[in-house]
């Protein structure tokens, strides 16, 4: 079994392990072997390859969940830190094995691996879901890419697969090379340089902003073609502020996008699988979390590690329960 | 003729006027009868009742223009107070006549009456382009409309006439007996009242917010379901704030809109006239304007005021050029 670390785990461990009731196990993004599976089980048999996102159950019944979009159940229960609806306490992936329901566990086809697949469970899909729901997936588009980390560098690759032209926006010059050289994007604009906003200013039909930093969102928009779409997919700390007359005056979006529903969440893998879509990966070993967790804090890692729980933790599986 | 008072004459007149190189002559919510046209009009003739709204000229080749959104085109030309393509300044409809290229004059339906439909080419098209593309015109939809003024009377009609449930959100309780007896609405929320607010939250698929005025947005943004999106039609003169987790935790939009196309404008004329919705005026003298703008600045009117140029100015027309 492999799970991804991300930011939120990260979020998770220094803000609210202080006042949590549990202990925190995290891990969101977790890829494994089936080992078992209960007996109502249809989906899955052991052996299969499967993925393990950011929730583990719902409600299964409002018209959120029957229209596909258990991300947005008011009864979501997440992978970890919550309260599952038997009263038990949900664990995530830093685990040796992980149980269940059917709904909430995707199949990976036989072309994506374990290890670079999982972070796809939580960083893909939320870049994929509002690409494919404000129509940012049309060959020829001209997406922007804001913030070259575990979310861009997967959002650059799927525009790639779309067929889209990809400009990375950056405010650090060194990310340049590795948007164009190594994740094949089209092109690249330091959003601190005056001369390369301007060049870029109402050039794009979507922007797909990661930055979960406070910075001025208005002089982006200025990026965007009528009746283009930036969709906010990082969490800032703060509110952030728009002058109106950047949104109004050329029929402007800003629209909020949280993860996916579980079917989008195989389409992503099923269309990662075929293009060959992968996060970048540096594979850990369990012993080595503390210390990744410190190198996530400062950005220092190329994009998303991966613990290898199977071979570092003992008897490591994943079971699908009914 | 006659023209609509909008809010951004009596904000031109205020704030323009003193840096204005050329005399203002506001007025962009025109309706008269054609009295001449020029030799190469093929749309218009003598005697139709037409209107002409925002804009009287734009690029007429851009990928905007193309598409027929010529409110976004970078050259549009407003009806009064722009220096149009030949060097000849615009002036407006507070005038004994216009003279306006075929393309950004619409036709008004037998039923549509000139003083009732004149409003409609600025408030009618500013609330039905962002209803039309934003997916909120659906038979059985719930949409909230924020403020009840110029624009939000008119999107409560045009609510109604989509078939959606209509709720109107203000802050005023006086606007509840209006909002429901007079217009139509379903329902009212009173936007400082805690339990009406909470009684409302996740129950609008969309808001039209009208609202000009700096006031907090993200409890409104709590009024919307998931997938749900605000249209900011106003323009407070303030950044808005809005707390990234507003928008990302249940996939909502703040998108911004400003009027609409001409093909658009005529749709929207079209299908007001179908179904009887026009705005409500006070119609009076041209005599009478500058006591007008006086009340329209404390809000006292229900909701437009409509000069009757034809007898008040003297000889009325409106003529339609190549």
């Amino acid at each position: 079994m492999f799970c991804g670390i991300c930011h939120s785990d990260l979020h998770s461990i220094k803000n609210e392990w202080q006042n949590a009731i549990y202990p925190i196990i995290p891990g969101h993004e977790i890829a494994g072997v089936v080992t078992e599976v209960g007996k109502n089980v249809t989906k899955f048999k052991a052996g299969d390859k499967v993925g393990v996102g950011c929730m583990v159950n719902s409600c299964q019944s409002c018209e959120n969940c029957n229209q596909g979009f258990e991300n947005n159940c008011p009864g979501i229960i997440f992978t970890y830190n919550s309260v599952d609806r038997d009263g038990t306490v949900t664990y995530g992936g830093y685990s040796s094995m992980v149980v269940v329901h059917e709904r909430f566990v995707v199949r990976f086809p036989e072309a994506m691996p374990l290890d670079k697949g999982a972070p796809l469970l939580c960083a893909g899909i939320t870049v994929y879901s509002p690409m494919k729901y404000h129509g940012l997936n049309v060959p020829g588009m001209h997406v922007g890419v804001l913030g070259l980390g575990g979310l861009g560098h997967v959002a650059v690759k799927f525009g790639k697969a779309f067929g889209m032209k990809v400009t990375v926006i950056s405010s650090s010059p060194g990310k340049k090379q590795e948007a164009i050289e190594r994740l094949g994007a089209d092109a690249f604009v330091l959003s601190k340089n005056a001369k390369e906003m301007q060049a870029a200013l109402g050039t794009m039909d979507g922007i797909i902003n990661t930055v979960s930093a406070n910075i001025p969102v208005a002089p982006l928009l200025g990026l965007l073609k009528p009746n283009g779409k930036m969709i906010l997919v990082g969490l800032p700390e703060k509110p952030i502020e728009i002058p109106p007359f950047a949104l109004v005056s050329r029929n402007k979006t800003l629209a909020g996008s949280c993860i996916g529903g579980m079917a989008d969440t195989q389409e992503m893998i099923d269309m990662a699988a075929k293009h060959g879509v992968t996060a970048d990966i540096e594979v850990i070993g369990a012993d080595y979390v503390n210390a990744a967790m410190e190198r996530l804090a400062k950005a220092d890692v190329r994009y998303r590690f991966v613990i290898d729980i199977g071979n570092t933790l003992g008897d490591c599986a994943a079971a699908v329960s009914e």
